[in-house]
């Protein structure tokens, strides 16, 4: 049995492992156009930020220690072909420029996502980056201590993310998104919340710029030394970081015929199986069923990636599976701000047919005579005629993270919210209030919907 | 319309509240022997600890603020015999010694616990605590100090509380469990892990002694200066806090003839309603119905206090709801070690007649590489024959608490184990590892449950 896995992040290295354990004969080998293989791509704004020293605390499974399970890992090999009629691909090898086949029984496609850079002038200066492998964030890394001012390019979770690492680093940022709102993958209520919560903390550290956007890089030879933006403002930069968003890298997919979804990623089965035989695909390079919308997203998280990686080898080694879609939980920190959600946002909600009534509350996370209370906001979502529970997002500077896990887990049982008002939740002064935010949030949901309001 | 309350700390503060609220024109009286009303009880180990100064924080309405919304608030005020033939009540006033009867259209009976006293020589002596009143509170914090040394009696929640609130006075803390194990409540394994975990990070700030008991407190006019032990050990103290346990104060109810269940506690249907009709009971001293388990349980804890006081307002006031029951979630902190559980353990589990199977995973809380990461034990229980989940248990330095209640919605539900690792829980590193403790404790369940192990 040839099992070759292309791509080695989350879910390729998670497929690789999962089907030695399954099949302990396979010959397996996994080629990656990458420098490293298994690691954690989600840590690299925590690298970058200095909460450790070594990029290697990042790597989950060295290539030595996946030899020593006797799965070959080919680094910095391109696969620049699927032939699924004969069952091979073909891989070339970035550093000799040698190209061979390789056969398979079977494929498993994990090439992940690749940063989505907006067509900016000198865009490919030194010192613009993007920020998705370990070796952008060694560049990045490497950088830091001959910066004084950075620049990020787009206000979403990675933007955000980098915003925090870099201000942590004493370094000046100034983040420029193109739309309106910053976090805009959250409703507008809350995103509005998030950035007048930022501006609150802000001690001159960064700025954040919406309805504008970078139309240049300036700079010479040494690198970038600044942007200009649309509206003319010029802003000075020793680095600047491109985080416009990530697309799906299906390009050979595509090419050998693998179906793609109506979001552009790969369309899978429960089985992670495409539409061609013996080829399955993970990670971000597929996409999702939602379990609330019923409909596909596409949805490039770490967890999920892990999760469908393990069912893309069990159904490819002969061990039936299935991974059974998301609800869309994510979260993400800022500064000390906790953002998180599950489900679907109110916009979403309307987008997939639902008629969605909300509750929104602000309160202390624990009680507030503790020293460390701090105040969440929590926005809940139900569908007015049936009272099904939606979706759920939180903020703030207290514990707005688990509060949204428990919220899924009501998701994932199709609660509606008169069931959900009856929770058991767990109560002590320092850790909540006696009526917890989110049942309180929960409540008030209820009432609007018995009212009709 | 004339609504009389007996009790006035959760459930009858809340009960008063929420009728004048339904009902503007009721004439709403609320007697209590106690000299405070509408207290964070719960608060009270947290106010001992220094927190905050003034104990007036842990007042959540004053008499005051309940004059004002015209009920009124008779404290100092015992309610020594309810008269349901003639529908009246017998009040004596603890201060005067005068008598009177008042008549009730609807009564609600909110008694709460006291505190569980065992037969100790001296039990009486100055400075011998029990910890359940504000006035308790008041005293112990005076007494604070003016000590040195401190003997806790009973090394449950309000022990494990005790222990903090004094360690971090600066107090060296003795405590006494007469049982084989700490915080029994919990599995024996759990146990065992937070008897550990205690003494791992303890500086010879406290002592824990089990399987042994104080026979005998020393002392004389001044107060109590040591206790003995059956073990004959002698230990001094200028203070000790007996923490035995509290019992249901339903002696009243009891001799008025309404009815107790089998855990002693009121017996009452989901409307709050006892066997005799116009009179409702909520708090402490109800008992409640487990819905893993289809049970009674007593489970004496302010958030169902809180739902039940609500509960009895509405249907005395002619507004029809219910209480679903409980599924025994609860909470505590003990010098940064979580402690939580929802459901059944695994020895309830066994009780209630199921087939348990058990797994525990010990895990980092966030991604290891967090330098704010700690470890937490996860244990997971299910029924072997269903797959249905029955129960779990956080123990850990690490966010132990809000993934029990991520588990006590699934339990709402009525998930079974297979359903549950289905979960999409958010995902950061700050947050949590890749696959979440939670979910990897369900995994391995899963794999038990599958392979018949």
């Amino acid at each position: 049995m040839k099992i070759v896995i292309i791509g080695g992040v989350a879910a390729g290295a998670k497929a690789a492992a999962k089907s030695r354990r399954l099949l302990p004969d396979a010959e397996i080998n996994l080629y990656t156009d990458d420098t490293h293989v298994s690691y954690s791509a989600c840590g690299i704004p925590y690298y970058i930020e200095g909460n450790f020293e070594d990029y290697r605390t990042l790597l989950v499974r060295s290539p030595e220690e996946f030899a020593k399970s006797n799965i070959f890992i080919h680094l910095q090999s391109h696969v620049s072909k699927i032939l699924p009629q004969c069952k091979k691909v073909l891989v070339e090898n970035l550093q000799s420029g040698e190209a061979h086949l390789v056969d398979y029984d079977k494929l498993i496609v994990a090439t992940g996502a690749v940063p989505f850079v907006p067509d900016i002038k000198n865009v490919n200066l030194h010192n613009v980056f993007t920020v998705r492998r370990l070796e952008d964030a060694i560049a990045i890394r490497e950088k830091i201590p001959s910066s004084k001012n950075a620049v990020i390019v787009g206000g979403g979770y990675i933007g955000i993310e980098m915003l925090e690492a870099l201000v942590r680093q004493n370094l000046h940022v100034t983040l420029i998104e193109r739309g309106p709102k910053i976090m805009s993958i959250f409703d507008e209520d809350m995103s509005d919340l998030i950035a007048g919560q930022l501006a609150s903390i802000n001690n001159g550290e960064f700025e954040i710029i919406t309805s504008d956007s970078v139309v240049e890089f300036t700079g010479d030879n040494n690198g970038v030394n600044g942007v200009i933006t649309s509206n003319g403002r010029r802003i000075d930069a020793d680095m600047a970081i491109v985080c416009s968003g990530v697309k799906p890298n299906v390009k050979i997919a595509e090419d050998a015929g693998i179906k793609l979804g109506i979001t552009g990623a790969i369309e899978v089965t429960p089985q992670m199986e495409t539409n061609i035989q013996d080829i399955y695909a993970c990670g971000d390079c597929v996409e999702e069923f939602n379990i609330i919308s019923g409909k596909p997203m596409w949805l490039p998280l770490g967890a999920n990636a892990n999760k469908e990686g393990r069912t893309a080898a069990m159904n490819a080694c002969g061990f039936p599976d299935t991974f059974e879609g998301v609800l869309g939980s994510a979260v993400t920190r800022c500064l000390g701000l906790t953002m998180s959600t599950t489900g679907l946002t109110e916009k979403d909600a309307i987008k997939a047919g639902f008629d969605p009534v909300c509750a929104r509350v602000t309160k202390y996370d624990k009680v507030g005579y503790m020293p460390d209370a701090n105040n969440i906001t929590i926005k809940v979502i139900a569908d007015r005629k049936t009272g099904r529970l939606l979706g759920a997002q939180g903020v703030g500077a207290g514990d707005a993270d688990k509060r949204i896990n428990t919220f899924a887990t009501a998701l994932l049982a199709k609660l509606t919210v008169k069931e959900f008002v009856n929770n058991d939740l767990t109560y002590a002064p320092p850790f909540s209030p006696t009526i917890d935010p989110l049942l309180n949030a929960a409540q008030i949901l209820l009432s609007k919907i018995e009212q009709g309001s």
